[in-house]
């Protein structure tokens, strides 16, 4: 008979402990937090000499022992230890290893929960910043295409078929909007995390004298937490940095789409440069765009980490819990995946090359300009509703026949409606249909060089302080 | 044998035409957009006469017809028609019984797509206030609570073990920051849907000599979006939107987990009304905390209504496709929910009754002073970690005898540490743990006040305009 | 100063009171329960009279006056009341009016967690049945047209370009497959639902001497939950069934991505029915594929609905709770999307026109038999690495001189490689790669006439109780 | 005035050119799959060479240089070079080294889609076993727990709220019975995933005769894809893998939940073991639950994983897209993480303490016999709707008074109900509210222990092949 007991045997102890270790460690991921730990256990140990709660000379050598583990870390040889479950408790073990038992004063008046809330939002400030400079550079690049296609007529697209003829560049604006958002949401997100936990202990406060404000002003925090519990309860700002990243890969994974589909044989209206596309293992004609299909991918893989962090988050009560040491993996991995993405996507929209002529042969040979015809029936006093009726036969008529709408005869015009002269034929020419939707905000050649003006003033208010000039 | 074609039958074409019509169909779920889209039509109306594109007369008559259409809505006499398949028809249909032929012209210079995205904007803008005041309410229940229990100090947890003891006013104002946060990220939400995209067309703009401003101002939007594809491409303030809605319900979630915790026989720190709570059908002696569960579990509910929307909108070209009039049903969902869960945890908020005395005790009888011990160990100038080591064994001496921290002897004290003196008594009573507690957002009762003070005037100036004064 | 009080007034209470009840009453939906509560009433009431736990006349007047509740209930005359929160007590209520005090004994030995979860068993079974009719009509309707089109050649893909020309008909038996999978997803989900958990009570079973098996054989339960407590817990057999509508959503977005792509005009492979496109409000010329648009939209409500009850019941400790009444709507809305999606999708795909010259235009002017020429020279005995390459270098000349393979003349081909003989023309006729493809599984029309009798069969198998015929 | 153009610079090509290699390649993390890539590789050249496609000298050159190469990969001495974009190409490059050109004629009649998907089958199949297994040891351990703890009466909870008593190892056997599930759905995954793809080429499958049945046999494949298309195309069996991951870390996260709660000191039913619990930076008094709060946290991070994939499959044209690419990493994760919290959930409930007195008081004190006293009435022939109402009414008399059930004198007893009678006594004491609860399943001492007799027979089924016996 199967002893039940036998299956698993009695090693498990031993065995376990060893796994409860590295289950519950962490060092192994959130050893990058190291730069902010360094930072704001200096700015700690300044506030707690400043204070009287340790003497000046005991602050003095913690911040030098501080900056020397920040040496070894930043050159790689920093002993890490595997018994010290994270990047925390590992830089204070050292730091007792470089300046004596003075190292064990460094925790007075803190928790490693205000601790490990501070360094994230550090972490997650700058990285906001860091995706806002992705965002602004893909930014930077629409814009230098923009300006070079404001002559490229193609077919603008609703349900995937073709509408009215639009500007490559005004599409190409679309994006360009769309991104704008996206920076607004990570300042906003920067905004909201810009909030020092530190001195919040373990969720009650201290008893020790502490000055707050001081270590905010020294680390660059705008203010401080209100309540010592909400410091080291909250996530809030990491979620909101986890669904503006969504939101981001949303608008990378819509871009992606249409290049794939605009790199088909089928459509055809640009190629990818071969820096950004591959090849097939058994096809030798293929030049596939990889760069693209990834991009598209991983959006799935930024909507995960949100998902995932929102589900942790759920429920739990205060103050903290260990089930929060989950938000730093899907972070982390959303930050990697989205910085990769953006600096991508600006590479291949440098270097995707239009196919001008093929744009041209669609717009051509459709009937994106159906509405123009409509819209010149209007002008004429017909009722917009009926307009687009006498125009909808017309088409049907067409494509029964094989024709373009160019292509009827003007007895043909006449017998749709008496209202339909001459003149109408300049109205269906897909340049002039473009040139009349001057409209603000319109595809219109006027409209969106204007467009480009102030999208190109508005990037550059974003960098008052251009690091190459 | 089988024959595959008989399965479905020859009927197959006309009974799908209509499954066809009703699964495409959205009036019985975008209805609810009315209000905006008649205030949008109007406007259009207006503009459009004010441009000379219809005529003066033609433009009274059009809003004279949208304003008795919108009588008949509100008064529930409107006469719905299933062919239709959206309010939008609807609406137009019955405008042009009621004026007449002219009713076409409405639709000059405009398209569904911008029509569509135009009510959702006011919807979600109208939501955001809304969803704000409801925010602001369960504030003004938690800060009125919390106001009345300065003196009431309970456990406070970090893996729902003692931890140290609060006061369960500082507790309450936890809930006031994270809903102050939601509050702002609807504000942002507001901000970044404040932007018209009625003029945009179907994608490219229209040829008609518009006035895009003159709508903004008088539908009351700050600005009119800039690039026409963008405008009707648009669904990131619905998505954002969501994800503000997410991380309140998680809020919320997390004050009702701790609530059911809180109102078992075991915990027993508050005792839901009986308004709130319901009995079993079969155990007499149930009262279930019912109301905190629902809200609890349709937190799950808001998080699909975010994910369903970041899927649909993943990796769809520019610019409409039907697929994103599946915005409307996940996001009126959620309106609702977050809406009615906001309400119902306010009057459970004000109604739950606090039971200060199984507090007290529970603070009494466990170690959550073990931090002031160890801070007084410090303040006699022992290094944080060796206090800690100290006091810990001190615990675990007092596990294995059954006995409290302030229930061992001076003797025992002092072989536990010189340092130990009489006085440290006075630093181990619960009440002075909290007292001492007055680094600033820490818990003593006097930076509580001082918070609340903060916290009643932020919220005051959310409401310049209190209505019922 | 504002008084945070006045802000919702005094009568906060009694509204409350009204929103309590509408929050947490569920009658409105769970409604569409009530065929499967009263068959397990009726089924509980014969079991207590066998049993002895009633009088035999008891139970007969119990059944007697269940069954004209049904009645009710069938005929749209039962009189629903608010005042009673859902279609459980709604039906007890009245059965209690129509039958008098002795309706009070049918819920002895029951509790409501053990009868909502009956009805929700029930209900998922006929679902899970629901589902794979659906499915093997969609796939009936897949076979019926790869039959008709074994000679459609056309161009097969991945990453979106061209790879190597397939018969139209292999690329609908790929769908067939996937569904063939999702049928056996739902049958395992019925399996694994099949399983009665009336009789758990509450959670602890009950102190009547009740006869389960009974019960699970006159409901057409294969067998009865094990453990009381897990009976009322689960809800295991719900997610499981919202995976697998996730999965088959997932396969019916591919479809309908796919037919939006070849219904552009630049692929043009397809054209959908009238019936089951749209127009444009503003462009006369537009057909829009609306239904296959709408499908793959909602596929991110399906997943939203999975996540949902996901996060509903991560954390929730046993037995019941309140938020379990959550995985109702979630479900409704999942089962009547996935329902109406594999309805709309077969008729879609029984009347959308396939353009057969389109495709096999298509599949002449590319380089799709790239492969066929590297196969060539593998067969030559030219390692397949090599051969790759050698064609690789042959497409590039082509592409810079406007040819195809076949363009090339004999000369070229031997400079390319000696191996390149006049027979190789023959292999890269699209045909004849089509024809070449007979490995097991492949595309050749032999293997695919082999495939479609397979799967004619096994899908015979599946109805052998064809109810037409 | 800053120009665009400057900010990102004329080195954009080169260094982007790296971190395109960067972002596509994938051997860091897809080596994980060198075990099956290899057996795949053999098992492919052997029928090559059986098939005579390749000689037989050539096959068993290859042959022999995939076992070099295993035994490489094997033993950490093979060269990974990061220019070969994945573990394929690594190992191909490295085979090729080793044998010579004839390498090259391993990919004769493969592609790397097929090889690929091959791979992920073989990866999952072993790691649904390699659950089971995790599933089975933590399903012994419940068993062996429960075994012990026959005696052991606690509160049965609804609502975390006192509902009836139950005995602990009934509860522990809830869990067995979730998992059995789990076991269930791993095996039904495995099922579907046990079909080969290799053979099906790059989707079209293959000109050479190969034979796809003698490799299935040799890599213990049940069957191969019908049907090429789809044999390159799916995923869903990773999908359904991670769906079965996603439910059986929900039923750990509710089981850790309980943990959590039992092992607070207000319900101190368990005790964790000083293993599986670890301390406070700052509170020296606390024992943490930590490996429980884990596990309940990471069950987010497993939903994210399905959402991920899903997400990323979603719309997805046929056959192959690199989006397909991101099934590996949340895989990875997934099954890393459903592996560890197995096994430390296991290890948990091995050592976790039971504090029996604890969980008898808790029995004592409360009101979970109420239903035993309805269920009295109802044997004096009461209807249960009104004995309910009659114990409803003594219990919050007892409430208002203090006292218990029991503590009621006769009198009042009799006041409440003539038919309650001094023998109702009994009816109320615990222990005999638990040992009537004798229905099929409840929760009785005999009930249990049949209940364990069944598992422990179900659980030796699955060990057929036990390892060490």
């Amino acid at each position: 008979m199967t002893d039940g007991k036998r299956m698993w045997g009695g090693r498990f102890r031993a065995e376990t402990d060893a796994r409860v270790q590295a289950f519950t460690s962490s060092w192994r991921f959130d050893r990058r937090l190291w730069p902010y730990d360094i930072a704001g256990s200096i700015a700690h140990a300044r506030m707690l000499a400043a204070c009287g709660i340790i003497t000046l000379q005991e602050g003095e050598t913690l911040v030098a022992g501080l900056e020397r583990v920040r040496e070894e870390l930043a050159q790689g040889t920093f002993p890490f230890r595997q018994e010290y479950e994270d990047i925390h408790m590992n830089i204070e073990v050292r730091l007792t290893e470089l300046v004596g038992p003075v190292g064990g004063k460094l925790h007075t008046a803190r928790s490693r929960n205000d601790q490990v809330a501070t360094d994230m939002h550090m972490y997650i400030m700058d990285e906001c910043r860091a995706i806002q400079e992705g965002i602004v550079v893909l930014q930077g690049v629409l814009l230098d295409k923009a300006e070079k296609e404001l002559d490229t007529v193609m077919p603008g697209y609703t349900h995937l078929q073709r509408a009215q003829p639009i500007l490559y560049s005004h599409y190409l604006l679309a994006y360009f909007e769309m991104l704008a958002r996206d920076y607004e949401r990570f300042a906003d997100c920067y905004g909201r995390a810009n909030r020092l936990p530190l001195g919040a202990g373990a969720l009650a406060g201290t008893t020790f004298p502490i000055d707050r404000q001081s270590v905010a002003q020294e680390l660059g925090f705008a203010e401080v937490y209100r309540n010592s519990i909400d410091a080291v309860s909250d996530r809030d700002f990491v979620i909101e940095f986890l669904a503006a990243a969504a939101i981001t890969m949303l608008h990378l994974s819509r871009l992606c789409e249409e290049l794939i589909i605009w790199c088909s044989q089928e459509f055809g209206f640009l190629e990818m440069d071969d820096s950004f596309a591959t090849g097939s293992s058994i096809m030798p004609q293929k030049k596939n765009p990889d760069v693209a299909e990834l991009v598209r991918g991983k959006t799935g893989r930024v909507y995960g980490s949100l998902i995932s962090l929102l589900t942790t988050m759920k429920g739990l009560p205060l103050a903290y819990h260990t089930d929060m040491q989950e938000d730093k993996q899907c972070t982390f991995d959303a930050v990697d995946t989205l910085r990769d993405c953006l600096h991508l996507v600006a590479g291949m929209m440098d270097t995707v090359q239009v196919r001008r002529e093929r744009m041209a042969a669609a717009v051509e040979e459709d009937f994106s300009n159906a509405t123009d015809l409509a819209d010149y029936l209007v002008r004429q006093g017909l009722p917009f509703r009926e307009a687009h009726a006498v125009v909808g036969r017309l088409v049907l008529d067409c494509l029964a026949q094989g024709k373009r709408l160019g292509d009827l005869s003007n007895e043909e015009w006449q017998a749709a409606s008496p209202l339909l002269g001459e003149d109408a034929r300049q109205a269906i020419d897909p340049r002039q249909c473009v040139a009349k939707r001057c409209s603000e905000g319109g595809t219109s050649p006027a409209m969106v060089a204007q467009a480009l003006a102030v999208a190109r003033q508005s990037l550059a208010k974003r960098w008052p302080d251009d690091k190459e000039n």
